[in-house]
């Protein structure tokens, strides 16, 4: 066995970062699901206990207001906390126990008992737009570190001081409750990435970020010798659909919603309503209020926005419904407009992220219309419907539409806001995630991280505390 | 939507296959689960009843023997009729409910329910040594048909007659009990496999054969300008390791069980133990009965045995410890041998998987020198301690050593002979498999095959039945 590695620097050089994570791999694996709970929560009350330090650097790293980070942290530790309570109640097992049968219909049965293991060493790719809830301490990682993986966290370059402080301070936590030394550590810089995505010791990935970022690292992954899982949510438009009983009866109140959702943290959420199906594109751009997004977290994704905007409206077909000056220091926010017909017959027009507060609005005929195109569509991780009070057979369809091609399907409501809960969903097929079977938000997310372990025969002994029956 | 496909030869174009698979979505994942598990049914009766015409085709196209074939179907029947069973429990939808929660600590919650729906057209390529139960209406085919994706199936060109006579024989029974035409189709040749793996319309591929033709169409899948999951069973050498009070205590049964496992269908298992650690490989080698297999699948198959006998024979501290020339159309049975040195100085010596009646005996001098070599190896399928009568603290280490890196762990039984049950995991890291958090045994199979979606704010009326609570 790999000697322990007793001091692990912060960020780590990749090497130190890797042989850290593997000598904490059978350590990790052999601490009792109550113990790894008890860690997670004293990692979460030092963050909570350290919000006047962080908060005040992650304001200044990302821009964005100290509301909304102190509820951002907020969401982070409870995130955690909620792992651990699930964690005690053994919800992750699914253990499963056929005792010896000799009438077993296929012919008699041995002894035989399944549980989870966890899969190893886990890389995790921080995200730029939840400095907190995305990054070190984020959902990838308290998953990961919930099944009894260490993980190895790649800051995000946007906010590396805060990558630091949270990094010691959740290791220096979880030292304090006995967590194996080099559980989790950070490290810096593309070529420590690239080099970890490809490193034996690293069993699975876990990514948030754009497509392209994440289609060159699932490459890397998948080009292995020895492939591994790559959990990646990369680009969603999140389609919405406002259907005519909808904008009938619920005009203004959808037109207001949507104004709050598609600027909310300026545009900059992955589930952010980038693609919005009206009867009329004039009359839904005129009722919808003017609003002023704060600073984007960056110049480069500010320059990033520019120029996708710039790209999707120079696009055949495409105009502009409305646009708004806004703040001096914020992004303009911008209403593009095209119809079903033109995305019928370029589906790209809906697939297109711009990451950002601007959303295309597609104008159709009738719902039919709606339909091929939704059936024409990729993936994304959300996909809504705004109808009347009550769903109608049209919206019904719709629903139904959007159900085969997203991991989250709403009525009424606006995909901005993810709650972290048990039945969330936070996935979608490509190219919304790599990884379609999956959620990387909600605590189903711990089981990207678990392997199916079965013991044929083997006495209690040499059984998990869970088989002993 | 697409029109609904009506006649479906055997075996189809591949583009009549993919279209009728892209017909029969819609319908298939609005079947019902007791409707679909009433279709598998009927389906396991007709093969069933078919058996006096198939069992003489597979034997001849097979060279299996007539007792086993009837065997495989045995289990194939079971199968799909288990699937049965728990599609009618709901026991795979895994359904949650969060209602909405105004006090949730991070916040107000929205009312959000989360049940699995079917992934869409699954392609499976059939393997050559199980003619029923790993083919066409194999376990990757009935987990699928469970989960309300329609099937397509690359024949293995092994077994051409039996394949289409199957084919017919399910889709007539299943199209008689309300199937969407289109559920099942059948497709020949290595073109049409590789053309359907790169097809839109496919959304996961179940594969079981060998580590160069998976990883082959893995990689094609992953580099798909939409990656799908490649739920690929590859290579596995089942490691077994005799204890010193094992070899002491149950010598001379342990040897006969060894005989029986490692000849045991001339060697053609994904369970056969390749891999055996002994005190000492003389002593083992002489203890165990001589076998005399029966013919291998086909000519190509012997060919192939004989070529990585050759090449692992060949290598460095690699001799043989005893061959028997058996009949003369069967395969020799032989026993290689090298020591834990030279596995510790060339890890690929065990994880070289030679398809046949072959074991490979690794003499050791201590447990630990076996733990240390068992931490520089691949995954495989399945990991054996043979010990005394009760497990002690060696046998323990081994267990929970081998734990980390199969799927299945077995106290003294053989790893051969893989039962049909609930807690059953057919899976490992690679390269075992391509998804090691997967099974492609065992009723949690039918998990490749559904993707989670939650429903956000939706009324009764756009729920699924399992989330109307």
């Amino acid at each position: 066995m790999t000697p322990p590695v007793t001091t692990v620097p912060y960020p780590a050089p990749v090497h130190t970062a890797l042989a850290a994570a593997r000598s904490a791999q059978r350590p990790a694996r052999n601490t009792r699901a109550g113990d790894r709970a008890r860690q997670l929560r004293t990692a979460a009350d030092a963050l909570d206990a350290a919000a006047d330090t962080l908060i005040p650097v992650a304001q200044r790293e990302t821009r964005l207001t100290e509301a909304r980070l102190r509820g951002e942290l907020a969401r982070t530790t409870f995130q955690a906390r909620l792992f651990a309570d699930r964690l005690e109640q053994g919800a992750f097992l699914d253990a499963r126990i056929d005792h010896a049968d000799a009438d077993w219909p296929m012919g008699p049965r041995p002894d035989i008992r399944r549980t989870h293991l966890p899969l190893g060493p886990v890389l995790v790719f921080a995200a730029s737009n939840f400095p907190f809830a995305f990054s070190v301490f984020g959902g990838d990682t308290v998953s990961a570190l919930a099944a009894g993986c260490p993980v190895v966290v790649k800051a995000h370059p946007g906010h590396p001081e805060l990558s630091v402080l949270t990094a010691r301070t959740v290791t220096e936590a979880l030292t304090a409750a006995g967590a194996p030394q080099g559980l989790l550590s950070l490290v810096e810089g593309q070529e420590a990435g690239v080099a970890a995505v490809q490193d034996s010791r690293i069993k699975a990935v876990g990514f948030t970020g754009s497509t392209h970022g994440g289609r060159a690292l699932f490459d890397l992954a998948a080009r292995r010798p020895d492939p591994i899982p790559f959990y990646g949510e990369l680009g969603s438009t999140n389609p919405v659909v406002v259907t005519p009983s909808g904008w009938r009866e619920r005009g203004l109140e959808i037109a207001e919603g949507f104004a709050d959702s598609y600027s909310l943290g300026s545009g900059q959420f992955c589930t952010q309503p980038g693609v919005v199906f009206v009867p009329d594109a004039t009359d839904f751009a005129a009722a919808v209020p003017a609003v002023a997004p704060g600073p984007m977290l960056n110049e480069r994704i500010h320059d990033a926005y520019r120029e996708s905007l710039r790209e999707l409206s120079s696009r055949p077909d495409v105009g502009t419904a409305a646009r708004a000056e806004g703040r001096q220091d914020g992004p303009e926010a911008v209403l593009l407009r095209t119809d079903a017909q033109a995305v019928l017959a370029d589906p790209s027009l809906i697939s297109t992220e711009v990451f950002g507060p601007a959303t295309l609005l597609v104008e159709y005929e009738s719902l039919d219309e709606v339909v091929r195109v939704l059936d024409a569509s990729g993936g994304s991780l959300t996909g809504s419907v705004h109808g009347g009070e009550a769903p109608d057979a049209d919206a019904l369809t719709l629903l139904d539409a959007l159900a085969e091609r997203v991991g989250r399907v709403l009525w009424n409501e606006w995909p901005t806001g993810v709650t972290v809960s048990d039945a969330q969903q936070h996935g979608g097929p490509w190219p919304a995630t790599t990884a379609p079977t999956t959620t990387s938000v909600g605590t189903a997310a711990i089981h990207r991280f678990l392997r199916p372990v079965a013991y044929q025969n083997v006495p209690v002994a040499g059984l998990p505390a869970e088989l002993r029956y």
